[in-house]
């Protein structure tokens, strides 16, 4: 007798999404090497791999900015682009695992009809026209399937989200959505898709959840991406694969899905936003402005309306933000890079005369405990629903984050959470002012890219998710090097200090990860945040 | 054997309090008539009372504005303002029982004080220099007793709320707090104070929750006020007695209460705001610029960072804003009276030169249901239980309030319905987009104040309650003529549409009291709706 074995539903859609995508991929932009053969380290395997020309290895060098302005002045037509990214991400890809979906086809029909407008027209339809844009997998895109890391909940997309929308009118082109973590709940990126991996060390995690994102810029398989935070999850990938990326105050830019699969509709206990992640600074803002240019606060009561003001941006010292550096939120240590970092950064900045202060940390662990307690206040039931419809298990990450402070909880009990929440919003206001400085700078996460599986402290991030302050991180364009030796052992304050210091191990494993810095700044100060960073940047590469 | 009856602990605390308040009404103050003597329109019982002088009269007969500008000129002193204030606030309270505390010799040692400022500096102190500023009863005002309603939530107010703060910055002078209706969930004002009277027909209602101001402020006891406002609160007892009223976009002005007492904290189904209440177009804009000249974003992370911008407003036909006129909700009909104050509106502005369109409702009925089951997500628990801890009843409009679509409901059950009220939010937003309107002019309530204890209708303001627009009301100058006849019974859409019939049953019950309209607009576009309300004042009394 023979035995079938039966591969269940959620296995079944997987594997026929990947041979899906995998046949959307031509042959001639298949590596020669097995994924398992790959190096650890795939960074420049889009330039390695031979298979763009030496005119597409220059189109997928350049940022977001200089492309638009390359297309405008006709150096590059819209197409040519399109081809170097649909190259360049399906490398990406291979290496990394960082795609959910690969339309070529539709992104080059859509430049093809850009390049016609540019020449009709004699200019730009607006300040993208031409730049690939990828979207993290949940963020709805017209005729594209969306889905939130469950099988259960892949839907097609009727619509273009209101961001998505905007973006198009700027003139950007679609070819890619990219991996998010089962229930867009992990600092890393792993769900029935499998893990992304970190292109610096494929052994290591890219973060999460907008992990897809931060693999694919960072191996320049794409120039400027779709995020969403609601814990750090635009910042720590950023960090973890030596991008930018920003986190506005929930509200900035437009923030609604348009596809209706979140767990977290309805749920306004802590809000996500959605954000840019990119190759340069200057590209955030391009980002940030095109979404808002045509005032979607029109369009969705959701949107605030904020124009972007950066002429409006005031230091308190004159052209310099006055600056506090917070090293160690008092329950997580920062590893030895992390703080190596820091310390780079503060001599940079005192260098070119910044004012720089040490500041400290304010009640951690009671954010991290409100925070946690407010994720899932239906006690992750939806979640776990959409899991059992298809017999997906859950991921060890996904039950990590679900089972802190979670359980099904009344509406009484919710608005309880809410009053700790917004008492600790007042107070943390009142912190910051007290600390009179215009930004923070800290660790973006206690780490350099943990190994696969193992990350689990959000609160460098989530703390301001919690507060809803803007935020971004930037790589200092340092890595890990061998002389970052772990600490010995200490007094730890609990379990997840331990836990951190306990996997920072083996500074081997760790060599040639990048190393960035978080900037936060206060809530609506969006434009400061973004203003410090770059001269923070100036200062850094000086 | 003699039994003695037993007062319950609530009516105990009642009697003290109102006690204590008649102790602060000096015996030359008081009126020579009893309570029950009083005529039933006493909306000139101070400047009849005999009590003040005439230059006193002459002072509480112009608005805020002039108010602060005849102070800062030195033609009033803040004293004589505050000592004429503070003779019409207790007058007023005599005939509509509209205050909760008066303190009239903390608000003469501040006058004295601000007096002195002006003298020493030469000029005031703030926009608001000198001039009374009346504070409904839940708002915190350091060292006053604050509550929402109920004898078990009174205490005594620590420090100041950031709105009072902020407004003591500018220059008020504060002497009074105003009746709330038990929980503040009342279309009417009635607690264990008993209810607040109209000061055009003491036994109708001046409306609710903030009908103590408007009582206060319509009879010149008051010349501007702090209202709030999460269902019609402030617009509708406006609307009730003849004066101005707005309903800012919630963050627009500091809304935290600071005392800690409402049933509402942690509660972000929908939201309440802050607002002012006063007997000019140009107060209500004063109060406004003076509330967040400070920059409070700055104070409080829960204020906007929207600076007042009526310079940025634009009406899409240039300088007259384009008008939608909607004179039925499609549940309740508007009784005559109302309907001719629209239609008078109507020819008054297109003899003006407005373009004015006449516009359909857009799904009031399922906009009453999301916002009542919205309102208590606890099922009123809260409530309940600061009601039993003094045996204190529950008063039968609060009851009302309470039992529609409310029950004690899971965080998934709010969530679920956030979701519905999230796309409706969405919808209503598109509804008013394609009306092609700069404002829309409705109706503040189906009726002319009504009958105590008989206002149930509150969709004609929750709505916007319910998508977060701004919006305020003004009088039109019309009030109820015996001309306004009731309609003939027709085909009732449900009981509210009947019950509103049935209560104006008599115009003669009616007659003389005001009409007013109400102006709202898109969500952030308070500047707009407060322009658009000047221009729309301007045509009506040309």
């Amino acid at each position: 007798m023979v035995v079938e074995e039966t591969v269940p539903l959620w296995k079944q859609r997987a594997n026929a999404l990947k041979e899906e995508l995998d046949s959307c991929i031509p042959e001639e932009w298949k590596l020669k090497t097995s994924p398992d053969s790959l190096p650890l380290n795939t960074i420049n395997i889009v330039s390695d791999s031979g298979i763009l020309s030496k005119e597409e290895l220059g189109i997928i060098s350049i940022d977001a900015t200089d492309l638009a302005s390359s297309i405008a002045k006709k150096k590059y037509t819209a197409v040519e682009v399109a081809t170097a990214y649909a190259k360049s991400a399906a490398i990406a890809h291979q290496a990394t695992n960082c795609l959910s979906r690969f339309f070529p086809k539709e992104a080059l029909e859509r430049a093809k009809w850009l390049d016609e407008q540019l020449q009709k027209n004699g200019k730009p339809v607006g300040p993208l026209h031409g730049v690939p844009i990828s979207v993290k997998d949940h963020i709805g895109l017209k005729g594209q399937l969306a889905c939130i890391g469950f099988t259960a909940t892949i839907r097609e997309t009727i619509a273009d989200s209101l961001l998505v929308a905007k973006l198009r009118e700027a003139g950007a082109v679609f070819m890619v959505k990219t991996c998010v973590p089962q229930a867009g709940m992990q600092l890393e990126t792993d769900s029935f898709r499998g893990p992304t991996l970190n292109p610096y060390n494929r052994k290591h995690t890219p973060g999460g959840s907008s992990g897809g994102e931060a693999a694919l810029i960072a191996s320049k398989g794409g120039v400027l991406g779709i995020g969403t935070d609601i814990g750090g999850s635009i910042r720590n990938p950023c960090a973890h694969v030596g991008i930018y990326g920003f986190k506005p105050t929930v509200g900035r830019v437009p923030r609604t899905g348009g596809d209706g699969i979140s767990a977290f509709y309805g749920q306004d206990t802590i809000l996500a936003t959605t954000g840019p992640m990119g190759r340069s600074i200057r590209d955030l803002e391009l980002w940030i402005t095109s979404s808002i240019m045509n005032e979607p606060w029109k369009d969705h009561p959701s949107v605030l309306k904020m124009p972007w003001r950066k002429d409006e941006v005031v230091f308190k010292n004159g052209n310099l933000p006055k600056i506090g550096i917070m090293w160690d939120d008092g329950v997580v240590r920062p590893q030895p890079p992390m703080r190596r970092a820091l310390k780079y950064t503060k001599e940079k900045l005192i260098k070119a005369g910044f004012e720089v202060i040490d500041v400290l940390p304010y009640k951690s662990a009671e954010a991290w405990d409100i925070t946690s307690s407010l994720y899932f206040s239906d006690g992750g039931e939806t979640n776990r629903s959409n899991a059992a419809k298809t017999g997906e298990p859950i991921w060890p990450l996904t039950e990590w984050i679900m089972t802190q402070s979670t359980k099904p909880r009344t509406a009484a009990e919710v608005m309880e959470l809410n009053l700790k929440r917004d008492i600790f919003r007042a107070e943390y206001h009142a912190y910051f002012r007290t600390l009179d400085i215009d930004v923070m700078i800290l660790p973006p996460a206690p780490d350099p890219a943990p190994r696969l599986g193992t990350s689990k402290y959000w609160n460098y991030t989530s703390l301001f998710n919690l507060v809803d302050y803007p935020g971004g991180t930037l790589p200092t364009g340092l890595h890990v090097e061998s002389t970052d030796i772990p600490d010995e052992a200490y007094e730890f304050t609990g379990k997840s200090d331990k836990e951190v210091w306990e996997n920072y191990n083996d500074v081997n494993d760790f060599v040639g990860l990048p190393l960035g810095i978080q900037v936060v700044g206060k809530k609506y100060e969006d434009e400061k945040v973004l203003e410090a960073m770059k001269l923070i940047e100036e200062a850094i590469r000086a």
